[in-house]
């Protein structure tokens, strides 16, 4: 029974490939990738004993025996062992900490919902890959694939309670189901902040200096990364210059996304397939190569909403001071169906990742609930690329494990007082680790590998002089220190 | 069409049930029953009209219209509004405060998993309403119902590369699937805290120390909440006396903590058809009404580990100095099956609400997975039940939403000043909400509403002399303070 992995599970297991092996535009990527396999001593599973598995899973570690579990999560998903876990509390720390600089309030959701909350017939790839199924109530419910729908569900039902602007954020897990392929994942973490009822620029001016604020907290500049901006409503102006008719506008706008993962051949032939003509698709490409608004403003004119709003963005993001974080794209359409103004995306200058967030404006969604609509603009930052661009430029923070103090009697009889002092500590606030049945050996490497500042022997001749050893682990020195007077 | 909602709504949604209702012992109670219907000028849901919708679902409000989607979210599950999440991550916070204090490591698992890692045969509650579903690739996976097996998994991933013991917290959402009944869910959030390796009670004394010391930061007191203390050893050593076979022990645990919530006759008949005879479940049920260690004491001996280990745990409680806090119930048993030995659960004293939270000793729960066992412990905390008990001490702490300043421009020419001004705050780290387009009446009732310490008019004469009003919300004074000087 061997549990070494063999060369094929080394190159097919999505938890084993590099990240840079990535081109899709997907956020359900990776950011920790990591080797685990069991030990020799222990048992692993064996592919072909379990009845509930499938041959899609079958190349994990292999051993023999029938009981054997499968040690990995399921297919596309993560565990958080304490490493991994302390840097994702730290960027959900960062997230929570933005939003809070911005006057958000956190809200949450069930990670199940209604499966009629996403149904949308646009094409998005978002609604194809939806991980859905029937409960034993015979509902359609999704594990849900994002979180703006939920939102606008929560405004809904809060009614008149709710004083607008509402402005909201969240962090929660998001899944999504599709035929696995190189490092992609079924699950990621998602920050997104909202805001409701706020009509005008100002709403994404002030989204986009979190996402500014967040990428300062973190590190990261504006020459590592840059936020593309433009507005679905170029696109809209196109399609009126064509005579195109509005009902196509979500479609064409999920269509031309895609530029970039499919050709341009192929684009032509979905737009020309759902009635756009040839020469209107020419137009539709001459104006998203635009870069640059005094451009955009030549050929649509001043006047349209598009170009007015784009304007004042670029002029308030002079006030706040992130001017040199933005940028006019008109290549920028996100691939959300429900945008209708300003979107934006936050991209690596360096052009090696994703989209690192991306958002807009979706003033039309709440009626496609069936009740008015309120003007609303939000975003979404996923927990994977970001980590990937900090590993990349060297930003991660030490987060190893710390501790204040250990504890350790040297005499079993001792257990009692030891018991006691590790009590007191705590009860001030200390983090405490209390070890027995240890060498003195042990002791010393499990204090540097838990980053213990403090240990805290208690030995019979100290305490019979109701004292104890603390040594000082970082300075080395060691005193004797009355058990009253210990803090 | 109307939003009122029905009679028969308000007594039949579980969101709209006092808690006071629930007798069962299940942890996934709601603890925030909040009554939100939309209002009238908002179209909600006709039940009759969406295809989705069973009968089981359609007691909410009712409204005409074909494309309207359920505002609520699926049945049984739970919405946080920001006074529900701010309250929720209040209570997070202390559980990870205490987890560190007791250097504890954060872990997390996905919440899907596979459905292997809870299939067992002994008739858990808890296995018999799996939330299980197969999955688009044909695999058998759930919505996890308890967190103890993701961590069994993880440990025996990690493999050697862990040095034991492992002490892990984690806090995360648990499901369940059942028909609804008053005031149930299908989801809560548990805070698991677990030790691996570690054989001695000290790894119980550990826990049950982290379990009161959170009490003691609520504010929660041992004339209010009491632990339960016995050990699964305890009906271990009484089968044997009867010469049981050791392979019922599980199931006549799982049976046996059933009393309370079936009568002592259909668990006797339960015990009998599992083959132990009339005079054993007597001896059993004798036993299970000790309420002091000197009487278990008498009737198994001294010498057995059930009462030197009960003796032991107690005697550590007095040195940790949390002796007043636990008491020995032999009627304790829990109702998980891995369960070998201490076990445990917090209860209100005055006896109006379910266990508080429950744990135990499974020190073979991995050989089940097909590895070799480690000695473990834990326990899970949901955030219901604890809740409940701090609303009925008046204990839930003064959580209202509160921002440092409000910016707010006087004339629409200074919404660049605005901005300038509010992003220089932020990048100090306060909070700060910016307000345009609202009269100023609004803009103080908003003050109050957000808890607002300050608020920062951009006045047009004071902007000339590079300068705004500042006015101290709760002192009601006002400045005129250089922009420059502003902090």
């Amino acid at each position: 029974m061997s549990a070494v992995p063999t060369i094929r599970q080394l190159l097919v297991r999505p938890r084993l490939c590099s990240t840079a092996l990535n081109s899709s535009s997907s956020p359900f990527l990776s950011y920790a990738p990591s080797l685990h396999f069991c030990p020799s001593s222990l048992r692993v599973l064996s592919s072909s004993s379990s009845p509930t598995l499938t041959q899609e899973e079958a190349d994990g570690p292999v051993g023999k025996g029938s009981s054997l579990i499968d040690v990995n999560p399921p297919r596309g998903t993560r565990d958080f062992p304490p490493d991994d876990m302390r840097l994702r509390s730290w960027l959900f720390q960062n997230f929570r900490e933005v939003s809070r600089i911005l006057s958000f309030e956190e809200v949450d959701f069930p990670v199940l919902e209604s499966e009629a909350l996403f149904i949308r017939k646009a094409g998005e790839e978002i609604t194809q890959q939806l991980y859905n199924f029937e409960d034993k109530g015979g509902r359609r419910v999704v594990l849900r694939p994002e979180i703006t729908p939920s939102l606008a569900r929560l405004v809904i039902k809060q009614g008149k309670s709710a004083s607008l602007p509402l402005k909201w954020f969240t962090i929660g897990q998001c899944w999504r189901y599709e035929r696995m392929t190189r490092g992609r994942r079924r699950e990621h973490y998602q920050w997104n902040m909202d805001i409701f009822g706020v009509s005008k620029v100002r709403a994404e001016a002030e989204l986009i200096q979190a996402v500014v604020l967040l990428f300062e907290r973190l590190g990261i500049k504006s020459s590592d990364v840059g936020i593309r901006v433009s507005s679905r409503k170029v696109l809209q102006a196109v399609l009126q210059m064509y005579a195109i008719p509005e009902n196509l506008f979500t479609q064409v706008c999920v269509i031309v996304d895609k530029l970039g993962k499919i050709t341009r051949e192929e684009m032509e032939k979905e737009l020309v397939s759902l009635g756009v003509s040839t020469k209107a698709v020419n137009g539709i490409i001459e104006v998203l190569s635009l870069k640059s608004l005094s451009k955009l403003e030549e050929v649509l004119g001043s006047e349209g909403e598009a170009v007015s709003e784009l304007k004042k963005l670029f002029s308030l993001a002079e006030s706040y001071g992130y001017a040199d974080w933005i940028c006019f794209d008109a290549s920028v359409v996100r691939g959300l169906a429900y945008y209708t103004g300003i979107v934006f995306e936050a991209f690596d200058r360096q052009g090696k990742l994703r989209a690192i967030c991306g958002g807009g404006r979706y003033d039309r969604l709440l009626s496609t609930f069936g009740t008015d609509d309120i003007p609303a603009c939000g975003f979404g930052f996923g927990d994977a690329v970001i980590v990937e661009l900090l590993k990349e430029k060297a930003l991660l923070p030490d987060l190893s494990h710390k501790v204040d103090d250990i504890v350790f009697p040297l005499d079993e009889v001792l257990d009692g007082t030891a018991s006691s002092i590790a009590s007191s500590l705590r009860k001030k606030g200390r983090s405490v680790d209390l070890v027995e049945d240890k060498r003195l050996k042990w002791v010393f490497k499990h204090a540097e590998r838990i980053g213990a500042s403090r240990l805290i022997l208690v030995g019979n001749s100290e305490w019979e002089r109701g004292a104890v050893r603390v040594k000082n682990l970082s300075t080395r020195e060691e005193f004797e220190v009355k058990i009253d007077e210990l803090d």
